[in-house]
């Protein structure tokens, strides 16, 4: 993650991950370790997939301790292997284990969606089809969940609602039909802003192209209305098709030759990867 | 969930998340809709679960708008079905529409946990096992996740390392040895809190035992030595089984009574319930 | 200004600038006014222009007292006149005491740039280009000077490095050429972003035309230049001129038919607009 | 600027700058440069004038990444040349270019202020009048701009409403009268406050020397009314000219020998000082 | 307490007050109460004393709930007696006992201080002397305990660092003399600022005197050196004693006629006053 | 202190501490001292007792200038004397004048705390009787003054409403009896939390001891019922005495062999110890 990012965004978040773990102190650890004592202790992989979140893992021991070190043997979007050793820790025991459960729970979750991404971008390899994230992320996890997509082989759809002009039904419904929407939003918004419009019917698309939509979202239609769509459009705007696609319905839609394809299921429903740190132990 | 808790802990991160979502403004928003216009929108929902963070959802809409109202057709905890009625929410729909994605999010993952959670507590129905969760939540998201964990009938281990004890093999060895350990927590903690032991072998088990831990955590043991375990603690000590719980193993934990068993699973790696705002229409 | 983008944005600025005034108490004030008394203060222009920023003066004396009320005869992006009576602030006297200078301080400034605005975007009535800010903002007041922009007649160019790409010179360097830094923004970029490629010369001008730039940047060129360049893109890309506008080389601008015309000046430079609270009384 | 206010108090209205211009990423540079490259970049200036807030231009990159250096060849409150060579700031291209808009917003502004001042100041020069400023500043930018004023040749009015004591007319009122307030003032504020009234006819300069006021304002009047307010006043207490001094009525005021003249513009309408950051280049 | 200051000074301590004693949820509470229900609880005074910080006492409730209603029988500065009820506290019950401690938490300390200065401030009646606190308050409480010390009868003496001037032996020493001290300090601070000097000789209160000090602290000086320096002083600068003051001693300087006396031990060493809430009982 | 602790949980009160003495700037150090000097000052102890706050009196000058050194001749917890000498701060002159107060604010009250806990649990030394703190702190000083305690030779009861189960007459009122308020808890609670219940009748404590409670506080007992209340509780539940622990009353307490005794007084009255920096002087 880039270290810029890493200072005025991630930063925050994983104070309040760490304060959410620690409001006073570490009972456990000072009841044991009253004192600084030098150690080490292994990060290893428990299953295959990608890795994700390194850098993540490595600032929120070093939050609680500059002095903390991180080795890494592999870096961010690297295929891992169960049983893999990852990385090796070194620094005060005590902040290899108040940190412990902050570090992998941001690690092990980014890692199961670059892993989860991966697996779905395969499928669109080769393909003239890009696959999207979109903003159903977990809340305060988007600059991290996001930035696993792109280690995925995902690409990144808007960061949120101020960056990025989606018009759906009910903004066109409130502007008066799909063309005034277009208008409006090209009348307000930072002229670099595209501008993108959802559209559920050929019709709708019709009066978007026309309308200068940039990209036009093919929402909610049959593969072969999509075809007609596309057709249609014949390159006067990126098209974008949103909605669940599986193993089986994905070579339609690359058939299809959609500009890209996006997936909620990227940040809201990939598993975890599981990852640990084991072998704790005290060096001189 | 509890107003206060909502208040002094859950309205940060909700903050957080709703700035997370909108760091300037809703351009699309803005764009057609310059004015206030009242208006209402359906919340329904599109899988079978566990509905989680009615509250939450509405606390997201009444922060950008406190004259934002919802009508809630069910409460949290109740059994939902896909196609049913929720809620109403009405307010400004400017408020409806930037607040939508956020409001979802949440709701989407805590049903998501509280469905899950409710699958596996089912399984030790009538037993005298209680399900626990862990600390393996997603980072800023404790305080929610775990309120869904108890909806949808888990029970809670210790929040955060500031109020539990739980020592591990490293906290053993830093001691030197189980009964040191149990006794540098016992003088060294609040008082109020009980003192659990991980153990690995049925020799710890009786020295924790013993040395008078309250709760000893059978970490890593075969059925059998559970078994062996449990007779030999004999009640003197709680006794927690903590590891991958699955259908095919769970009677045997039971069989065997262990008081508790806990799952990190409930929260990392639960899929997300499908619910939705649709029907968004102006009301005068 | 829209309500929710107070709520989330602005106000924690608000909060800041009157933290800024009052770190203790207003020692005056309440040496003389130990306890609550009503009235009402009357806020009038001293000066020609457009007002702006309304809503963060009322804004200011909520925050102290969400009981006063502000009865506005005018509204944002209104023409005023000097001697023209704006509005009456109703309320605790202290509050609106402690509140002035807050209050006047935002709206000083915010009308001073609509204003000025105003005069430069009236030189372009009648054109097809359209005036653009920059990110030459105050720190801590880009939200409410671009506000102002808008309410002056211009348009926002990119909030912020977030939201918009601008590829300038040490970008393409960096990159190894215009088409590659094209290229490398367009794989790595949310695909909302338009790219904005800066050129200082004709050749780079056909080289981000071919490399498919959304928005090119005429930087630093002559009249004739410009006028050779937006003849070279016919059209293929969005043209922004940055730079000095004065009244003298406005026309040769406008007649060579840039799109856009982008001047810092609007936000650094603007003079304030005079407004005052005046006749203060008690009222029962 | 002292490094105790800098830690303190403007660190956090910094950030905040930094935060405002970055809110997930700067997606141009990290385009185009993915990895860490060591450069230098080079301030000029663009203006003749006065230089102020170069340590603040420097904590703006530092923020970004500790090890950016600045090496300076001018320092605060010097006098500077258009084209003059200011400083070399040295570090990772990607934050020389992520921090440079933030880090000109601030150096601009500030040695905008400055060199106004210094203009104002020098027409005092060899007279008893001492210049101020007032709490006229920019929302957020008043531990900035009073600093300006310093380095400009001019003394600040007091920081804050906590920190002074200035009766003004309603207070007066709200009071009884000016003896009343006084008292009421000398009463509660901390006994190191000073404590200034506002006076508009002499009978209010009289009545305010024998309440034993420490500073009498004179508020708009005219010169003649003035002489006669400091021959009444004849060293009881010291005298603050306020209002629109220009160079036309300067000589009559210091004339008159009133102490201290303070100008809201100072801090509210100086227009910028032009400086850039030129010639990045990658160093080994 | 004046409610701006409440808003923006005192607002963020309680919160964190709160904070500090929920960090997730009143767990013993929400056990046995998990709905909303009425009821109200007495507030008594178990001491005789004086009362201060009853806003802060209904603040932390209405923090909590801002339903919550508290109907007072007393007023801040009142004299009260050992049993006598001072409060009544309506609201939801989960509320009244989960904001309790917190609430008494501040009321007991700020009573205790408002009783302790009352003590000291009855020694120094009928004699021109007067009462001041110092800066040796406790960290995060200055804003609360300067508000006791005036309701317990003394003044305040300068709030922090940034608001007085206090030259001491070391400032005296590095600026090179009392004299040059003074001079740097008036060229230096804003105007409206009080200059006092720390002396502890006689030539030191001569030489301050001399250099225009508005204020001179006798430090450390026996009863005859403080008469002598006040006779030297002769009316020139206001003079302050500083130290312990005991019963025995007070009387002593209050003969002399130092102006002021400024106490530590009002904000450092008062004992609290005991107050507490009883009955609680449910409302329909 | 724990170094993490600092970290995530004290420094923020010691940043709010030094910004409540610091709002814009130090005006005294600043005008006399415009540049850097190396100086050191040295630590006295003024007074006999413990000495407590040592790591957050060294943070306090490390929070202005991490470069400042404290070189320490005691550690916290040790007895120390009147005129001991106990450190010595070393850096730039500024940092050590302006973080001087805050730095013995802290130091002075965690000692007193420290001191006036040591001579208490003198008292209890032989007997098999632990001393406990209360949730009695001062606001925002919780984490310091629980610290204090247990370098004083007490223990801490809960650290705050979170993380322990106190049942008090009104949660036994609400949940309907004694039995049924410690199954509620039981049920609801994160399962590693002791149960603790307040009694006042020996029929309270006989319902408590069978509904299974972990703790029994007897409250407001005489010594002949709180002997009959241990007999009867007969180690099955710990037993804490709760309430005004004198010199004259700690005798019957310890030989009744009630296990805690807890006391509000330790931290919310025990008078500071006296602590002064001293000898400022200037070093090469």
């Amino acid at each position: 993650m880039n270290p810029i990012t890493m200072q005025l965004v991630a930063d925050k978040y994983i104070r309040l991950a760490l304060e959410e773990d620690i409001n006073s102190e570490d009972v456990t650890t000072n009841a044991v370790m009253p004192h600084a004592k030098m150690g080490q202790v292994e990060l290893l992989c428990k299953e295959d997939g990608i890795i994700a979140g390194l850098q993540i893992f490595e600032r929120v021991f070093q939050m609680l301790d500059p002095k903390t070190e991180v080795v890494f043997d592999v870096q961010d979007g690297d295929e891992v292997k169960n049983g893999q050793h990852l990385a090796t820790v070194k620094g005060d025991i005590r902040v290899l284990l108040s940190g412990e459960r902050t570090a992998l729970n941001y690690l092990q979750r980014l890692s199961g969606i670059a892993t989860y991404t991966h697996s779905v971008a395969e499928l669109l390899k080769g393909t003239k089809t890009t696959l999207l994230d979109t903003r159903k992320t977990t809340p305060c996890m988007r600059i991290f969940e996001k930035y696993a997509v792109r280690l995925g082989g995902g690409s990144n759809h808007r960061y949120n609602l101020s960056d990025g002009v989606l018009l759906k039904d009910n903004h066109i419904d409130a502007a008066g039909g799909v063309r005034q929407a277009v208008e409006a939003a090209r009348a307000y918004a930072p002229f670099v802003r595209k501008i993108e419009v959802e559209t559920e019917t050929l019709d709708q698309v019709r009066e978007a192209v026309e309308a200068g939509a940039d990209i036009i979202m093919l929402d909610n239609m049959t593969a072969e209305q999509m075809a007609e769509a596309v057709t249609l459009i014949n390159g006067r705007a990126q098209t974008e098709c949103s909605g669940n696609i599986t193993k089986e319905n994905i070579k339609k839609i690359t058939d299809i030759g959609v500009d890209f394809v996006s997936s909620g299921a990227l940040t809201h429903s990939a598993p975890i990867l599981d990852v640990s740190l084991k072998h704790l132990r005290v060096v001189e």
